[in-house]
């Protein structure tokens, strides 16, 4: 009887200590690859061996961490913002992108080009300062709903990459975001989203300047860009911000084959690509799409083994259970 | 008996508990600051109470962390490199700054100018890979010497602020750089001489371009200034950096006055200045210094209440025993 307890509790302090930490993902050589890495990584008797200060994590955001279909969040912020501050603008509705976005005319919008997209960011993002830019992000975040899928944005981070967050994290990682997108706009809810406090996030920036409001010191949101955290910027800001190489990283897209690039330049190091597979539950775009094309990378990383994770194969969930 | 002996306990564990964070300071004003501030912000109990994710303190670093005198200790480096480099460069004996560099006529060479300085860090500082200025940063720290103190540099970094440091990492602050000195020069050495990893280490930089070399991905450093991070530089590296606001900032000059101010937003912060006063030991220097100039700082941070650390009444010593 007492053997009997002994087996039985030996039995059950493996299943706890052999708790899956990456329960959304199916079995399959991309959480292996991921489960591995890391086994090593924090093993010192491991040739791929990662002291504690080198473990350092990055993640593209946009189509990596949360979906970026039909178009960039932060794109539909902006026209959302457009919306609401149209009634200050009346002039905005003989005005081009202004008038189509008024008008729910994404296409003529879109024509817009470049320019139209300056001038979105201009009205929607500067012209205020960084306190003021954050309530509104915070606002936002909280009351917005995606066109498609109707529910907030933060439903639509993935499930299981939120998981290899926190089990980096457990296992003395530093997570990092680096992402072309607005870092002051990541910034807003990426602790609460992802775990990922602000000086963890990287991304791209415009300028800002010291100033004075009441007589205290206030930054000011300037319309002009201070830098791009997108493709050759990606190795830049790592560099930047972080100071060292990271040992894993995450993306999605030909803008972050740089990045991953940068990472290989390493022994011992891991880089992974989302693959977008999931017509059903997600979307399924790589070669031919316009938002987060994937073609150069999806090559290289094949060609060099990189890790390529199957959106509908690897993942047995996509989205966090609200 | 018995009882003798747990009352020597009790004493020997009092002692032991209460063992004086900062040694190297003397008790007064200074001292008390720093440690009501941090007791009161660590106690949830306490009006002044924060929570851990806001513990966020920044540090100047030239003439805060240590010595800046006779010339910041970057300047003397790129002069070293200078003489280092001159076989490379017959030409400099007939070109300033470089003739007088090389002549050690240092009065001739500071009389170029910015324009002189600005040749001077460009040979210095960029035309190479990030690599390779880490590697020259990391062989110049190790070897050079201070031209008055005859001791390497790391020897004169201040023991009481490695104390005041040492102490807030053990209270669950994140400990920052903050300096108008090169980025990547500080993030060579900052993690061995004041245990403060690259990634919280905020600075000055030049622009890095991606490049290839044999194949591989470089960052070339480029002879173009891409950020001042001084004076009202400070609050926009902070912003961009870190990306929240610090409760704790300690300068020693009028660079540092926008940190001080900015810090100062919130209610409930501690401001500090390292005065130099202490002629025998380090330097005495303030409102009319040309390096470290302490003047408008020292009389609003008089005014506001902030703490002003006397070198040569509040440290007990002032550089570490080799
Ligand atoms: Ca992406
Ligand atoms: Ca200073």
């Amino acid at each position: 009887m007492r053997y009997l307890f002994l087996l039985l509790f030996l039995f059950v302090t493996q299943v706890v200590s052999a708790a899956d930490p990456l329960p959304s993902w199916n079995d399959g050589p991309a959480k292996d690859a991921i489960l591995n890495f890391v086994k090593c990584a924090t093993n010192d008797g491991c040739p791929l061996y990662v002291p504690p200060k080198d473990r350092i994590a990055v993640f593209d955001n946009d189509g990596t961490l949360w979906s970026e279909q039909p178009a960039y969040f932060q794109l539909l912020f902006a026209l959302d913002r457009v919306k609401a501050l149209a009634d200050q603008h009346p002039e905005w509705k003989n005005e081009q992108p202004f008038k189509a976005i008024l008008e729910n005319d994404l296409k003529t919008a879109a024509a817009s080009g470049k320019d139209g997209l300056l001038k979105i960011m201009a009205v929607t993002h500067s012209g205020m300062t960084t306190d003021e830019f954050e309530k509104t992000v915070r606002d936002w975040i909280r009351t917005a709903r995606h066109p498609q899928k109707n529910v907030p944005y933060t439903q639509l981070v993935f499930e299981p990459m939120r998981e290899v967050l926190n089990y980096l994290r457990e296992n003395g990682f530093k997570t990092y975001i680096v992402s072309g997108g607005g870092v002051d706009f990541m910034r807003v809810w990426a602790e609460d989203v992802y775990g990922i406090p602000p000086e963890q996030v990287i991304g791209s920036s415009i300028k800002v300047k010291l100033a004075k409001r009441a007589g205290k010191p206030v930054l000011e949101r300037l319309a002009e860009i201070d830098f791009i955290d997108d493709k050759e910027g990606k190795p830049v800001g790592i560099h930047r911000f972080i100071g060292r190489a990271p040992v894993m990283a995450f993306g999605n897209s030909d803008g972050d084959l740089q990045m991953l690039q940068w990472t290989d330049r390493k022994p011992n190091t891991f880089k992974a690509l989302v693959h977008h597979t999931d017509a059903k539950r997600e979307y399924a775009y790589d070669r031919n799409s316009h938002i987060g094309q994937l073609d150069k990378a999806l090559d290289e990383g094949t060609e060099k083994g990189w890790t390529v994770i199957d959106m509908r194969k690897d993942w047995n969930r996509i989205y966090p259970t609200p």
